[in-house]
């Protein structure tokens, strides 16, 4: 794409996006303006997505636009946060068509409906290279209100939204390596994060993630910032139907895969145990089912017992994204 | 990089980079939390650099670096906003060493030295291509002070910082087609974003931008931002020793060349008349020199004249990197 291109492709296909709020300017200027709410704090993140490692070549481009504006989502909802705007950088590769940037922009501007969110700004350019999408998402929480990855604490339950290992089938799905299955590919390729669960957790969990590279793996990041030991049981992590359908034919190394594998963007987090009615009843206002996997004990570590209350050994505890 | 080494490169090198903001929580978590000040607005902007677009494939990290992180701040600086944080996304190519990416955090360290800043978050990963660097800077502006490219008017004057052409002249040394010149490449490789200058200009400009894409195409966002015609005298901008001593021998096609080429990084703003006084004074106390290029009148486009008077032609305003 030429400069001029990039300038037209702003004005043209991305300024609409920035409509909703006077601050994005536009789009027009060097920098978007925010007015934060007295008392909140900004919450701040940023992912960046590669074709090849976060997703697949194959993917189509509005896939690629909505699981890059998912998962950076994700990372506000395990902060408890309100959401309010994002910037969006692309690095094209130098055969994109002007097709596919349409498709991300539409894939954009879907995603950004449903969350009532706005783009305030990034950057459009191209390289010698496969797609990179790098979004960076602004939300805001009451001070001090804030989850965090620090915080657990021996006695505490642990818990965890929705189900296991889905994303890891859709992905399988998505490259042809598994059969059909609708609602495990709309769980690859359309995650949803737990912004309402991260919300009303604020005042009950003592510390929390999203699941992005795996549930024992990022288990192990709250064990290590808490330093605590977390203690999980195989038998009670949540899966979907046609999770356990799969799981059926694979058994024991299937579940490993379905343990260690990332792109859930469900919410893992702890609690103290008098705090458990309260987190059974957030099912309901939250639309999103919440179990018990588990309890915190003093230590450095994650364990996952079997329904023998053998530990499970894992070669790797996640990180690896494909 | 393996996703395990990714953790190891974030624990030890680039947290301690967030040490000095407890918000940034020591890059543990999905994101970082910033506690605005009241009565100020919060000012966000993000620029990503490819290589073999925005800088050389042989720059050094450290150079590489620097020259993203001067970028974003200039942005800032050309809203006239207080820097206050930034987050840095890297995706690595394969066969990037320990020793680049070190040199690549040397690069970011001291940059956030120079200018008091901290690491609040990013990401790190790697893809099959050139090195990409994405980075997102945070500043605050006390609400409604921030300098926008909309807002010249006609009978305004148009104002530079520094001098022009220096960069583009410091990246032909640095690709090898020109010879040695410590200042013109330290122009390239170490630009100076006019942050004290931006400050200052909050309360006289009335619109402005920082010079990345060139002069006269940079001039001409403020004249589509504005709706407002930018004539600039080609003989008052100002020029470098260095630059002069190269433009005896290129002539006008060199000086075309000068005011075209991007990655100066000075501020170009307009100002009423009658703030022409103070703007002068700003010398002294911003440490940087401001010349006066033309004035604005009614249009919607940029002229360039020469000394006899005549509108210079450009083949193009700018936009081309390299």
């Amino acid at each position: 794409m030429s400069e001029t291109g990039e300038f037209e492709f702003i004005r043209n296909k991305l300024a609409p996006l920035s409509a909703d709020e006077p601050g994005a300017l536009g789009l027009t200027d060097d920098a978007a303006l925010l007015t934060p709410q007295p008392g909140q704090e900004i919450v701040l993140c940023s992912d960046m997505l590669v074709s090849g490692t976060h997703f697949l070549e194959s993917d189509a481009l509005d896939v690629v636009a909505r699981r890059s504006f998912l998962s950076n989502l994700s990372d506000l909802a395990a902060m408890g946060a309100n959401p309010i705007g994002y910037l969006s950088s692309v690095c094209w590769p130098l055969n994109t068509t002007e097709e596919q940037r349409d498709q991300f922009v539409s894939g954009l501007a879907a995603a950004q409906t449903k969350y009532g969110l706005t783009l305030l700004g990034g950057d459009t350019t191209s390289g010698e290279g496969p797609l990179v999408v790098s979004m960076t998402f602004v939300g805001e929480v009451q001070s001090g209100s804030a989850l965090k990855r620090a915080g657990a604490n021996p006695g505490d339950d642990i818990w965890v939204t929705g189900s296991i290992g889905d994303a890891a089938l859709g992905l399988a799905i998505a490259r042809g390596d598994l059969d059909q299955q609708p609602y495990l590919l709309s769980r690859y390729q359309n995650p949803t994060p737990r912004i309402e669960a991260g919300i009303c957790l604020r005042k009950l969990a003592s510390a929390c993630i999203d699941i992005s590279d795996g549930l024992v793996a990022d288990a192990g990041h709250i064990a290590s910032t808490s330093q605590v030991q977390l203690n999980i049981e195989a038998a009670m992590i949540p899966l979907s139907a046609p999770a356990l359908l799969w799981l059926e034919k694979e058994g024991d190394v299937g579940l490993r895969k379905l343990l260690t594998a990332g792109d859930d963007y469900e919410l893992l987090f702890t609690a103290p145990h008098d705090k458990a009615s309260e987190i059974l009843s957030l099912k309901s206002e939250c639309g999103v089912d919440i179990s018990w996997i588990g309890s915190v004990s003093e230590g450095q570590d994650v364990t996952v017992r079997d329904e023998e209350g053998e530990v499970m050994k894992f070669d790797s505890p996640g990180f690896t994204h494909f």
